[in-house]
Formats: C-alpha cells, sequence, structure tokens
C-alpha cells in the first residue's frame, strides 16, 4: 500500500517523471535537476521538487537527480517492479489499435485477454491473442487473476461491462468510452476521452 | 480571449461537466444540483460551485442549475459554438480508429484532414477523407485554415510533426505519441498517454 498521504494530483505526475527519466536513462544521461525536467515537462521545478520530496529524498542539493536511480524509485512507489496482465474489453477499431499497441509492455503492462461480444469478432487473433467471448471474462479474469482493465466498447455498454469487471475482482479500470461510470470506492477509474482534452484547448483559441 | 483567469485545472473539468449535462439533457432532464453532478462525476458539489462560479452565476440557491441553459453556457465558454476542422497526423492503427471515430463531429470536432509519409498509406480512403501525404499538410491547413491537431506518429517522429504543425499556423495539439514535445508558448498541448494512466492506478494496487 502507500506508504503516505501523496495527493491523488501528485500521483497522477509521476508517470509524467517517469518517463522523461526512461528517455533520459535511455539516452545514456546519467544526473538532471528539477530545473531541466522542468523545462522538458512544462511543470515548474519547485513543483516537481515538491511532488518528489512526498515519496522520499531523491536528490542532492547543487548535485540534482541520479537518473536512473529515481526512475527506478518511481517504478517501485508505482508498483511497477512486475509486469500487470490486463483485460481489454472491446474489440472495435480503438481496441484493435489497443491490442496491438507496442508501448504497453515495456511500462509493465500486458493486455493478455481480449474480449467483445460480437460473434464476428470473437476468435479473431490479435498480437498473438484470441478475441474471446465477454462471457468468458469473468472465468478468464479469475483464472488469470487479472485486476487492470481498458474499456473500449461504446457508450451505451460502459457501465455494464465495468460491473462486470468489478464483479470479477478488477480493481483499476481505464475507460475509453466517453461516459462516466459508477464504480464501488476501491476501484479506481481513470478515463481518457480526446473530445475533453480537444475542448479544453479551445477554451483558449480565438474564434 | 477568455474573459476572466479561470485556473486551467479549472477549464479542463468544463468539457467533463459538459460531457454530463449534455446526455442529461439528451434523457430529457430540465433541473439538475451540484449534489447530482458531484454523485455522477466524483468531484465534489462545493468544487463544482466553485468551478462554475469562475464563469458566471448558472444556478440558484435551492432550485439548481438548468441543464440546457448551462450545457449552452458551457458550450459558449469552451467555444464550441462552431465545429472545429482537425488535422489528424499519422495514420496507423490509433490515427485508423481516431479518424473513423464517430465522437468527434456532435461534441465539436471533425477531422478533415488525415497525413501520413508512408506511401502505401497514402490515397487510402477512410470516413470519406483521403490520406494525404504529409508534404502537403502546410499548404492544406493553410487553406483549410486549420488550427487544431491530433499527433498519432511514434515518438520518434512527434517533435518533428509538431514543429510542421506550429509552423502552419496550428494553436493546439492532442498529442497521443508517448513523449513530450517543445512548442512555442502560445501553442497548446494536451497528452493522452494510456500507459501514464495505467501507471496512476496501479499506485493504489496491492502487488
Amino acid at each position: 500500500m502507500a506508504s503516505n498521504e501523496a495527493p491523488d494530483i501528485v500521483v497522477g505526475r509521476l508517470p509524467i517523471y517517469l518517463r522523461a527519466l526512461t528517455l533520459m536513462a535511455e539516452e545514456g544521461r546519467e544526473i538532471t535537476s528539477s530545473q531541466e525536467l522542468s523545462e522538458k515537462l512544462g511543470i515548474s521545478s519547485a513543483q516537481i521538487r515538491k511532488d518528489l520530496s512526498h515519496f522520499g529524498e531523491f536528490g542532492k542539493q547543487g548535485t540534482g537527480y541520479e537518473i536512473v536511480y529515481l526512475r527506478d524509485q518511481i517504478k517501485r512507489i508505482l508498483r511497477l517492479e512486475r509486469t500487470w496482465p490486463v483485460a481489454l474489453v472491446g474489440y472495435g477499431d480503438l481496441g484493435h489499435a489497443l491490442a496491438n499497441y507496442g508501448g504497453f509492455a515495456p511500462k509493465g503492462f500486458e493486455i493478455i485477454a481480449v474480449f467483445d461480444d460480437d460473434p464476428k469478432k470473437i476468435g479473431q487473433k490479435v498480437a498473438g491473442k484470441e478475441v474471446v467471448n465477454l462471457n468468458e471474462l469473468p472465468r478468464t479474469l479469475e483464472e488469470k487473476n487479472i485486476r487492470v482493465a481498458i474499456v473500449a466498447v461504446p457508450s451505451a455498454s460502459a457501465q455494464q461491462v465495468a460491473d462486470m469487471l468489478v464483479k470479477a475482482g478488477v480493481k483499476a479500470i481505464l475507460n475509453y468510452a466517453p461516459i462516466n461510470i459508477s464504480v464501488p470506492h476501491y476501484v479506481r477509474v481513470q478515463y481518457i476521452d480526446p473530445v475533453a482534452h480537444l475542448q479544453h484547448m479551445t477554451y483558449y483559441l480565438e474564434s
């Protein structure tokens, strides 16, 4: 469990720091600073230092952060020293793109089961997996001890799928359907809605 | 331009309110309350009232919010009384899913140009559009006065594409490549990275 009470908004920035640090490490870099991270990420250096201070002492005044060490600490904090098996529900265009996406595995996640309720899609092969009938979801999730799921179904089905997932023991749902879903307090939900991001930006545009 | 100084984080919640209000209006509902919105969205009712108060007086103590009125006001605030033409760069699996996605048009956005630099993809048809050679991007964007773009290219190309877009007059970029891009201060960028959302949630999971 979390060792302290870092605000959720701070936790949400850790993956951004991790992404930047991982890239720097891949480039063979050894030391960075809150100033450099600030310039790369558009987050103030004071904010970065304050965010990280919730989780420990990672840098020294004047010498900065050791990139690989800080990267590994953030991975540990985010529980990414293991790979999390993930269920994907919905095999439309988006589900297809997600199932084929090569960016999950290197970052701690592997989609190991894909579900749909469309007989035309069931049995299709994608990235070494087979699309399975949605009604097998409870058994598969229990067998494979899957607690993380991605929902890529139409809005009209999202709540029903979320209910199935919660009942099957899922504790974290990434929801692509543009609708808010209700889950018990012990289940985490994050949303991805490109429209919301676009609308956020048009606020600042001149018509 | 923005008529006041609402914090960006508040602006970012307006699309979430708009989504909920739009759904309620479609259901024929007339009145809602910050309490009901709170339950649906998992944002405290005090926060919702405070957020909305940045933009005007939309509700009356004891009677709540008129759904259609508040929806239309938020649309106005977010500059969604018009449809924004959007350029999509990158026609891989994700680009294909985005180009086919029916959720943009009803919410104020229309992908009217799709670009890729792969000769095998150029000329393909998708949702009534043709995939166009990336080197035609500057001319197309100018001709069609496009100021909003979605980047769905691999990380290695994202900065170069962003530079092209900025040079062509784009002021808002939704970036799906899992890498931070540098743009001038007058250009807005939002990121969509499913890995970051998943990592945010695993923080709270027991291993």
